[in-house]
């Protein structure tokens, strides 16, 4: 499983996604799910990947492989629209490769989330479905999620707002995280997350949360007792609950 | 779509069911999913239901007839384990009658929650597959879900345990509710809950929490802003998470 959440704020764009891999339950590894392409000053793009490793992988390594040529490419798209759906395409033409000479019915469908900005337009965030559809992320619907997104869906659709700030959005999207790694094996540790602010156009190196990290544990452990005092502190049910 | 919850604590049982169905999006009513049976002073049994309308109505309908009659019924059975056994044999008996004349694929399977206690046993709670098979809870995992289970787990994970209060296990369960309310359209309200004392014998009358209600509004206004205020609270990430 997967957990990938981007947001797409009127301050810039936050990416976090965790790292764990599983074919099977006793097939477990750490694989990064966030890419970044782009030139400083003048474009960044973002990918985040969920589904068929194999797949998603391919794509990333052909999206990269390509930036030199004089097809279009992720460095020369002029758009995050067509940078977004190019990846689309990258898919298909994976996905029809690998599916040709493959037994059984494995899938092979991916997701990606493409987010950035490209010099002299807005920051843009889409999520790619595995049917190769993208939609955009807009003011009303500021995140997009991939993967394992109901337990950590409650706590962005109750305190995101596209006004929201980067630091605000940032622990936002940690303590989403928190709650999915607990309900979920398959989500895991490390995080690897990225913010940037608009109109930077700069290519930021993010950061790699392990589960050493000091700020997070420290959020996870306030957190959780937050919570708990928060529920202590609720009121006591009227007589008529029967309680 | 539908979510229940039931707990096995040390002080006795809570169960919370909302009441919404829906047979397409543009096809949604009111069904009450949480039913009693039982004998003041020497059994109490709960049910609730997910799945199929038609197949859980006709479970519970049968299960309601067949009370006076000889053959095992739920105020004759010796145990609760009997009880889920006898459960699970008419929800096969319904598919087996109602599938025979079906055409297309409809998913005519439901599933159980069944909670209570019968004199001279332990309070018990076991939760019915689709499949007709059963699990029951435990001291380790003192609650069972049904339906749209992900978006409200992570508040029971973190806080419910076998030796939570009553009253702080149903705030907890209300906070539950809520969270799911919010993220899930086909979750609504009014939900029914009950809480059964340890030992009571007793069938209590339960109640009913409509929108209107001043405590649950109460409850969802005060998380809410808690939440808030909590996010806020938390600490600046360090400068390496380059925010």
């Amino acid at each position: 499983m997967t957990y990938c959440v981007a947001m797409h704020l009127a301050e810039g764009l936050v990416f976090v996604s965790d790292s764990r891999t599983n074919a099977g339950i006793d097939h477990i590894a750490t694989f990064r799910k966030l890419f970044t392409f782009g030139v400083t000053g003048e474009r960044l793009i973002v990918l985040q990947t969920a589904g068929n490793l194999a797949t998603s992988q391919s794509v990333v390594n052909l999206l990269k492989q390509r930036l030199d040529g004089q097809q279009p490419n992720l460095h020369n798209v002029p758009t995050l629209y067509d940078a977004t759906a190019l990846v689309a395409e990258t898919i298909r033409e994976v996905i029809a490769r690998d599916g040709v000479s493959l037994a059984g019915n494995t899938d092979l469908t991916c997701s990606f989330l493409v987010g950035g900005q490209i010099a002299g337009s807005l920051p843009d965030l889409y999520s790619i479905y595995p049917q190769g559809n993208f939609i955009q992320a807009t003011e009303d619907t500021p995140f997009l999620q991939l993967g394992e997104s109901k337990y950590g869906k409650p706590i962005l659709d109750r305190n995101l707002e596209f006004d929201t700030d980067l630091e605000e959005a940032l622990r936002c999207a940690l303590v989403s995280f928190d709650s999915t790694i607990r309900s979920n094996l398959s989500v895991g540790m490390p995080l690897d997350l990225l913010v940037y602010h608009r109109d930077s156009l700069i290519i930021p190196a993010g950061y790699r949360v392990t589960e050493e990290d000091p700020y997070f544990a420290g959020i996870r452990r306030r957190w959780a007792a937050g919570l708990h005092d928060l529920l202590g502190e609720l009121p006591s049910p009227p007589v008529e609950y029967n309680v």
